[in-house]
């Protein structure tokens, strides 16, 4: 009896592979699988199975919006197949289309979790005040009018620290109830013909990082000064004053997501 | 009966406009105006519709081919409508998908043909050698072997010259019969992930651009000579070898076009 009860052998040899992955989310509805959507999700599910023949479910460590992109997006799956680690990473780009490459797999212990093992997560908003450029306008929000940066700079560190970021959600999914995120650090950076807002925290509401961005573009804009951020991030006074606006997902991208010390089997690692 | 011969009032007061324009070409197919097919002529020809609701006729200077890009094709057009050059930039973006725009607009001589007032054109072929990237993939071809580069700059050099480029075109259009082009210019450069082949010339016969590529890069992965390479350009002996390898239009972008000193109005311009 307890024979019968006992686990399937494969799962005793199951290896859990993690991916970082990179996209240009224009052409995907989101991460998350969804019935009849080109997703990455289901993307990548389905190159699993065409590579091993397995149903496996794909786990990644951020949901991005539909249109959002990634440079490392970091997901998991257990596959009961005997493939080395390395040989993941182009057995999956000969089936993926272009859009959606894989940059490197790793075996890792079955006690790591792409979500919940995530120490946090860096995503990179950007506008673009250059001339008139499809390539750069794939990958940023196009704003022609004059940005005042200092003023941006001083609103970027608004954020940085725990509060409660209500302001700068939706309609709470149910369930959802506890708003305070912690953020590492806010900054911007200005290149040739981009500004770049860089936010690294513990976890993101829904829709988050495109209203701060939303929020600092105001202050940009000089709709909003930076106080009146501030303002936001107060319970108390949050709820008379005009929210920040959502900016569109084609300038928000994933940039990273960091582990810890977690019980990574690092045998077939090529991490960096 | 001198009066219902002469030209309608409107012919008198045209303007010729000259558009710079930049694209990402990989939802295009290719420049020129097709039937049910998604051009960049015909969406220029409907974004023109749109704004001025004449019906015009867009002349490019060069025919790129499906998949490649542009980041200054010049195309010019004659509106009837007291428009000033400069606010065609801002019409016509507004009507026109994000992967296709205007960069510049400025009113020309009736005598400026994009086409044939062109100087010269310049081309750019990339290789990306980087680790898997969507983003750098869209405007490049992906070459994971190790490259020669300094073969490779001796070879693009071999097209210095007025040579006969009938080895580096495919099957020749009814009455095209001279395939003797001039290069100007023609040389490998090195970015961080991307070996570059830029090349400056007359004028480029159909699938050339892709193909000295092709030959460049079989020199690069040892396949070829530069002395090989310069035998293509021999008529006598360029039918006893293999011709190079035609690579994807994805890699391909139309840099610029030049024009020297024609009869431009310049009453308009803000050109560089």
């Amino acid at each position: 009896m307890a024979t019968e009860r006992r686990r399937p052998f494969w799962s005793l040899s199951t290896n859990r592979i993690k991916l970082v992955v990179a996209y240009d989310g224009t052409d995907f509805r989101g991460w998350a699988a969804q019935p009849g959507q080109r997703t990455v999700q289901g993307t990548l599910k389905e190159a699993v199975r065409r590579v091993s023949g397995e149903d496996c479910e794909i786990v990644g460590a951020s949901r991005t919006d539909s249109g959002a992109h990634a440079e490392g997006q970091v997901c998991h799956f257990d596959s009961g197949k005997p493939i080395p680690a390395e040989k993941w990473v182009a057995a999956l780009n000969r089936v993926l289309p272009k859009d959606l490459r894989v940059k490197q797999a790793n075996r890792v212990s079955n006690q790591f979790h792409s979500r919940f093992s995530a120490l946090d997560r860096t995503y990179r908003y950007v506008l673009y005040v250059g001339p008139p450029d499809p390539r750069a306008e794939r990958f940023a929000h196009p704003v022609s009018r004059k940005l005042d940066l200092g003023t941006m700079q001083e609103s970027a560190r608004v954020f940085e620290g725990t509060h409660d970021f209500r302001a700068f959600t939706e309609e709470l999914d149910p369930g959802v109830e506890n708003t305070v995120r912690t953020i590492f650090r806010s900054r911007i950076s200005i290149s040739r013909n981009e500004v770049r807002l860089t936010l690294r925290g513990t976890a993101f509401l829904r829709g988050m990082m495109r209203r701060m961005a939303g929020g600092i573009l105001e202050a940009g804009l000089g709709r909003r000064s930076p106080q009146d951020l501030a303002k936001l991030l107060d319970p108390n006074v949050r709820d008379r004053l005009q929210w920040p606006v959502v900016l569109p997902a084609a300038g928000l991208t994933l940039v990273r997501v960091r582990y810890g010390p977690h019980p990574i089997d690092r045998r077939d690692s090529f991490e960096d």
